[in-house]
Formats: C-alpha cells, structure tokens, sequence
C-alpha cells in the first residue's frame, strides 16, 4: 500500500507539495467539494485524487496548507471527522500561523486524539525536478513524519515543542518581508522626493547586499502582497498585542493592503518599485 | 586667510568633522556657553575654537549638526544672528531630518538673507586617518559647498532642490537602521521561542548576507537606539501622517525607545542580540 496523504486546500503550495508527493509514489488526496474549475484542473493535473471526508480522515497524513485566517477553522473540521475514526492521521498545521494559533490548533487536534505536528514551509513551492521549499516541523510526533523526506520533501526537525517551527517561521518571515516591506516604503518615497538615484547609489557603495536582495524582492513582492497582510498580522500576534514591537508589524500589514490595492487598479507605486529594481529609475 | 566653519553642536559627529576640517587648515569655530566639561575637552581636542555668536555668524559655512529634535530651534537661532550681518554665511543642516522639516529649516535661514544646503550624512564619524561619512548636499547652493571637499570631507551633491538630500537620507536610514529594527525584534522573538538556532541556520542557508548584516546592525545598534527613536519619528513624518507605511516607522520609534531602556537597565534583550550576533546562541 503507498502512503496516503491528504493536502487541504490544493492551492499553489497545495497542490505544488502534492504533486512532488504523487511523482514519489504516494496517493494524495484532497477535497474538492465546491471548487472551481481550475481549481479542479490543478488538483488533477498534480496528480491529487478529490476524496469524501471519510477518506481524508483515513490518510496516514494530513497536511492543512492553507491561507492563516484558514487554518484554525479547518483544524475544527479535521477533528470533527478524524474523532469518529479507530486510526488516526498525523495532521501537520503547516501555515504561516503565530504560535498561540498553532497551541490553539494543537488542542483542536488534540481533542480527535490524532498526533499533531507543528510545520512552517519557508521558500518556494516545489517545482518538477527543482528542489523543495525547507518544511520544519517541531513536537514530539514529529520525527514520525520521516516517510515525507523520501516522498521528496525537504523535511527539517526543529528541536522544541509544537509551536517551534511556527516561531522560525514567524521569525524568519518577520524579516525577509519585513525587509521587502521597508524597502518598497522607502524607495517608493525616495522615488517622489527625487532621490532614488542617489539611493541605489548610496546603497550599491555602502549596502549591496541589501540592494541585490531589493532588486529580487520587490518585484517579487507586488503579487503576494495580498497574501502578506494576514502573516504580518500573525507576526504581530506572535509577539504579542502588548509587545513594543507589535505596532511595526500592523503597520506592514496596512501598508501591504496598500500595496495589494495599487497592483490590482493603477499600479503607480508598483512600476515605481519596478523602475528601481531594474536600475530604471537612473535613466528617467 | 583660512576658511572659517563653524559647526553647531561639539557632538560626537560634530567634533569629529571639526577634526577632520582643522587637520586640513580650516579654522573651525564653535559655540561652548553652558557646555559640560566633557564637551569643553572633546571640543579642545578637536581644534574646536570656542566663539561668540557674532563670531559665528561671520563664518564663511555653519553645518548645523544636532539630534533631529534641535534642528528647526537651532536654526531660528543662527537667523537671528545672521540677519543682522552684511555678510552671509551659506548655512547647512546637517540633521537627520525629514523634508518637511527641511523645507521650513529653508525658509527659517531665508529669512535672515543666507544661503541655505539641504545636508545628509551617511556613515560614521571620521576617524583620524580613516575615511570620511559621505556628506550628501542638494538645493542651489550645494555646489558653493566644493571647497569642503578640500578639507578632507566626502562631499557628494544630490541633483535636486532643498529636501532631495534629506529624502535620501531619510529613505537609507529608512532602509538600513529599519532592518536592524525588524531584525532584532524577530531574533529576540525567537530567542524567546527556542527558535533562534534553527532561525541562523535557514538565514545562513537562505540568506545569507541579511544573516551577515545582522552580525554586524544588530550589536552596532544597541548604543544608538535611544537616538535612533528621534530618527524614526522623522522617518514617519517623512512619509506623511496620513501615509499607509507610517505606522511603521512609529512602531520603529516605540521599539528603539524599549531596546534603549533595556540597554541602560537590565540589559536583557541586549544580551539575547548579543548571543545571536557572535552565533552563541548556537552553543546555549
């Protein structure tokens, strides 16, 4: 028998881990009750198998992939169908989540009697024949998700409890975007105020680290920013509402919605962060 | 006759570039009424000649070098001298202040008939023998500033009004000092979780040079970030109050004045930046 795994939901990560997983032998299942067309065509054409619940809560695995503000209310529906089972998956959270949402999971779980693994998935979604994005995985169940690594996952164990690898997460996103965050503010604002040449300048002389990892995040950037404003309100929950740094990350999550809302209609400040990263701005 | 600077206040950054400056012939001037002793003795050390007001007011250049938070007063207070002279001096501000501040610093100068530069400085203070900090300069009058270059500093000119040098000023240190601001709010964060190995692991694997500029801010920053809070203000300010990023330069602004206090009390967070910095947190 291959080992069964279950992906909800199969979005872009979804169904990009699913795919990697099927290519290694392993039967992925998931829900498709009540999605699109294409979602369909992406679940199929990653090899994913579309399952009643009962069939999920049978997998050896069940990987909950989905957007933050998701991830508690699909851990619910998981117990509720995995409680009424004899065997029980492992269930993996592998969102980007704070650590009291992934404690808050890990009870929900908990409560079905399943195993519960706390996971962050730090880079790109796999692609065929490129390499995994980095999966850690913290809490004692977590070294039983072994079988994963040769299913052709890059699985890393993070030494902790469950909520470890959502800290790492948490930590390493807070400044990777962070870093995108403040970047785009200040060279869109140096743009209007007629200095960006002389920014890139300044930062080719005193930071070039920084400024080649602009030029790749920001243009990266613009399409996920709507994606951001939720993790930046996990990071901030992770450091707590009473935290002196909280504040910095309401304030990303505020200016990503800002950012989302200018890709989607105008664009200004999005060709404004284009032109810099290119080295355009120099020329106009 | 040498040329005569008088350089407002004998900080850290203003008597080194006094230093500098009489090294190289000038006569440098400055105002030391009401100074402590250590200000008297830095100053001294030098090549400071403590002056008059009129005195100052009949230098060839003021640079104004204050916290951010003195700039607009000691600027009213140059006017009030220099209106009543024939001869003007050309009078930079120096400060790490925003463009709106700037702009009203202009008027203020304007109005006693002196040339006014908008200035910049990025970098440290000069050491003797070592490198100059770059002294970014736009507006007019920039170019009358070429003979500062003969005495020893990095004079670089920003093309573009009164503004365009602070924007630049304000966009880096937006950029650079905000990084270190993200940084050591996640790696305390981490810290705190059980998480900051496995958080240098993926940065040294995945990011390497933010990993790299890390070791060297965060250390760095711990000294300055009581006056970094002023800057940050600034920064908001730059952006405009009712601007979508500008809440997170408060939120900068509030973590500075908290990593500050922690500095000069029990230095707790200071320690936990520390350990990650030289990588000890790896062997705790």
């Amino acid at each position: 028998m291959p080992t069964t795994i279950a992906i909800l939901a199969p979005g872009a990560m979804g169904s990009a881990v699913a795919r990697r997983l099927s290519e290694n032998g392993a039967r992925v299942l998931t829900s498709l009750k009540g999605r699109s067309e294409a979602t369909l065509k992406r679940a199929a054409d990653a090899g994913m198998i579309g399952a009643e619940d009962d069939a999920i809560a049978d997998a050896d695995i069940i990987l909950s992939i989905v957007p933050p503000g998701e991830a508690e209310a699909l851990a619910e529906r998981l117990a509720a169908l995995i409680v009424k089972r004899h065997k029980k998956p492992v269930v993996v959270d592998c969102n980007a989540v704070n650590v009291d949402t992934v404690k808050r999971i890990e009870e929900i779980i908990g409560s079905a009697q399943a195993p519960f693994v706390d996971g962050g998935i730090i880079g790109f979604p796999p692609q065929p024949g490129g390499k995994s994005p980095a999966f850690y995985m913290s809490g004692e169940h977590a070294r039983n998700l072994a079988l994963l690594k040769d299913l052709g996952l890059d699985i890393r164990i993070v030494e902790g409890p469950v909520g470890a690898a959502s800290a790492l997460k948490m930590s390493y996103a807070g400044i990777v975007k962070g870093l995108a965050g403040i970047g785009s503010a200040m060279v869109i604002a140096a743009t209007k105020a007629g200095a960006a040449d002389a920014l890139r300048d300044e930062l080719a002389l005193s930071q070039p680290a920084i400024l080649a990892r602009l030029e790749v995040a920001l243009p990266d950037m613009i399409p996920k920013a709507y994606r951001w404003v939720a993790e930046m309100h996990e990071i901030s929950g992770f450091l707590g509402p009473d935290h002196p740094a909280s504040q910095i990350y309401e304030g990303f999550a505020r200016w990503f919605e800002h950012l989302a809302a200018d890709a989607k209609g105008e664009a200004v400040d999005a060709s404004l962060l284009k032109a810099f990263a290119t080295g355009a701005a120099k020329k106009a």
